[in-house]
């Protein structure tokens, strides 16, 4: 059984408070462990990657053996159904058409002063997508990274992904291929994150590094942020659903689900105005729970972390919505857009009950990979952009540099910067001659 | 003497590599004393603000002076000059105009299959800003940072400034003003860190947390990342400028000592393709640090990390320059704007002779905070982006989720997410009847 507030318990604050609060995740420290992988790869190149390849996913390898070749990837995505293929390429056409639409536009305008100012967007120009293996080796993360790096512009991709006693699943191969990526690694773990940041003999080192991991790879991630930029440090995944008594139970609980049977960690809210749909909702959830596939992982996120909260009215909602800053946001209420309107901090956000969170997370357009654990007050979920990069402009003629130089050269003493003020004054003597 | 480098010298390669990779800054390990700090205040709140306060800065406080009081504020800035107060807010009208344009536009359309897909962009609720003390109190990164925070429509913005034994820059008070900054509180170190990122009895939390510090800043900055956002890790400065022949040496020469009097880690090169040019720029440089009021820092500067680069050509300045992807870059050649366009990672670019790059720092408009040590091969300076967050929404009607479910549901099952697929198939099986 989940957690049951309403916001008329005269305790509801602090029991809100707690559960906003509530540690889902345990991060072990491997911070060491990962220190003395990433000075390894460093030093010692692909002949590191190659003895903890050996050591953590027993795989014998060579250098020559650390990429697939399009040969071996040919034969895995052989293996795949047409079904499958045919939605994993809708799913591309989509987040493509849905992404290409973030391309922002360079600016240049010349002010009152003459001065012309602007700005221009260039994509990084190498790129690093971490895939993990086994379990968590999801194809449509595939797609969610590399189809905005490749909308971006970026023009070498490069996937890493670890491959456990050599198994690799072939969706992730042909999710590569349909999205453009140009190289894959059979590498994981803090040693595929220092070889793409550092490079070694084989794999040439990249900008940027994006895409989940488990506790290695993340403590990886943060250790090379700033030789690399980094995409977010994501946390377990998270669902709010708001939902009015116009709904069918089993829908909503269907939607709850979907997040729980990610992760014991995940979490799934939902705040409803109507005290008896939360019992329906409740009972459906039970219900569904006796069939599930992943009913084990699905229940104790459930039980652990679930929590089901009846409001006074939709106002109420949007204002603990706010406060909760959910990663996936969904409004199963009549008027969605309205709602959604006053809900300010949120990843993403589902309008109305046609749209199951689970659509975004294959098919709609949007990107999947989303700020967690109340991270949307302040970022947002993965796009284009994160592949861009702007580099601001400006040029100066002589009449601005007259309009605007002395107040430079005012500002340049008063913060000791003589250089700074000399500079300009240089200038403008010249042009006072 | 700066290193001087030709292309043409059969080790160049080399040579520039080595330049490119020489480390300009000793990060001490601070980061044990940082997460003691960090600790104590989450624990202690004000009473640790005070004693660390105390310790570091010797300056008693209460918690009633925390904050500087609105006297206080009006008190010191009585004392700024009128030149001073008119520059000030000639830079914050032109950063304020600049930062305006960069807001970017809200989406929503309906795609084909009846999806309606967008994007929505809010601000951060709450910011913090920190800004160094002493010497490195600059009023012009105040503005830097909060403006465009206030351009985004952040609606609480935080300043915490230490203010070593109770000494506060006037022009920083009045920068806060001029800027729309709501509160100020005269804590330094991690400890301001701390404080806006989780808050103590007098100071409220804010989402992100932006503005430059020493290492100790910087370590807690990365520790509270995950909590709040944060911009970037800032290194030392740096200028590249490439000159032709045509250009006043003693202009380029300051252009250089510019950033070189910043700090005896800044970094200052040139590029120019014609040698002669090279020696004159070298002699300016020496006769300028004769009288130059830092001149031991930018002496230092120039003599260990500045560097001559003699190219062929320009095309050749440009590749070089795009392997060092410099902070600034300084175009004063005959078309800067064609050189601009080959030159794809800069932070900024200063176009023509009539640009120095002291325009840059406090009046031009765009941001001075801008990306160091190479990261401006996959980062950007501060814009009104950085406070702001972009939620995604997605409405699908029955007739989307009718042509796109099934795919959907297929790639769920094929990532054996049984509750996702489920999720679609209740809806489409209610379609279906």
């Amino acid at each position: 059984m989940p957690i049951t507030l309403t916001t008329t318990q005269p305790d509801f604050d602090a029991r809100f408070t707690a559960l906003l609060g509530a540690k889902r995740e345990d991060s072990p420290d491997v911070d060491a462990a990962v220190a003395e992988i990433i000075a390894d790869v460093r030093t010692r190149g692909d002949q590191a990657l190659i003895e903890l390849t050996a050591r953590f996913d027993r795989l014998e390898l060579t250098a020559e053996r650390l990429a697939f070749s399009p040969e071996e990837i040919a034969q895995a995505i052989a293996q795949v159904s047409d079904p499958e293929r045919a939605a994993l390429e809708l799913a591309a056409e989509r987040i493509r058409a849905y992404h290409a639409r973030q391309m922002p536009e360079d600016a240049q305008w010349t002010d009152k002063t003459g001065a012309t100012l602007g700005w221009r967007w260039t994509p990084v120009s190498a790129a690093g997508l971490y895939v993990p293996g086994g379990l968590a080796s999801y194809p449509s993360s595939v797609l969610m990274n590399a189809i905005p790096a490749k909308v971006a512009g970026v023009e070498r991709l490069a996937v890493a992904v670890p491959t456990p006693d050599g198994v690799i699943n072939p969706l992730v191969l042909l999710a590569a291929q349909i999205a453009g990526v140009d190289e894959i690694y059979r590498v994981g773990g803090a040693q595929a994150v220092a070889a793409l940041a550092y490079g070694t003999e084989t794999i040439a080192p990249v900008d940027k590094i994006t895409g989940p991991g488990n506790a290695y790879v993340a403590a990886a991630k943060r250790r090379v942020f700033g030789r690399v930029g980094i995409d977010m440090i994501a946390g377990p995944s998270e669902i709010l659903v708001i939902a009015d008594r116009n709904n069918d139970p089993d829908w909503i609980a269907l939607d709850l689900l979907s997040q729980a049977e990610h992760d014991e960690s995940a979490q799934s809210l939902l705040i409803t105005d109507d005290a008896d749909f939360a019992q329906l909702v409740i009972k459906a959830v039970d219900r569904r729970l006796e069939t599930l596939e992943r009913r084990a992982i699905a229940g104790a996120s459930w039980r652990d972390y679930g929590a089901v909260i009846v409001v006074r009215n939709l106002d109420e909602a949007a204002a603990l919505s706010n406060r909760i800053a959910p990663e996936h946001l969904a409004l199963c209420v009549s008027e969605p857009q309205r709602l959604a309107d006053q809900c300010i901090h949120a990843g993403a956000i589902f309008l109305g009950q046609w749209t199951p969170e689970a659509i975004g997370d294959y098919v709609a357009g949007p990107n999947h990979v989303l700020p967690t654990a109340r991270s949307a007050r302040f970022s947002s979920g993965l796009s284009a952009l994160d592949f861009l990069k702007r580099t601001t402009l400006t040029r100066m003629s002589p009449e601005a540099l007259h309009a605007t130089g002395p107040a430079a050269e005012t500002l340049a003493q008063s913060e000791s910067l003589e250089a700074h003020g000399l500079s300009v004054r240089a200038r403008l003597d010249h042009l006072n001659r």
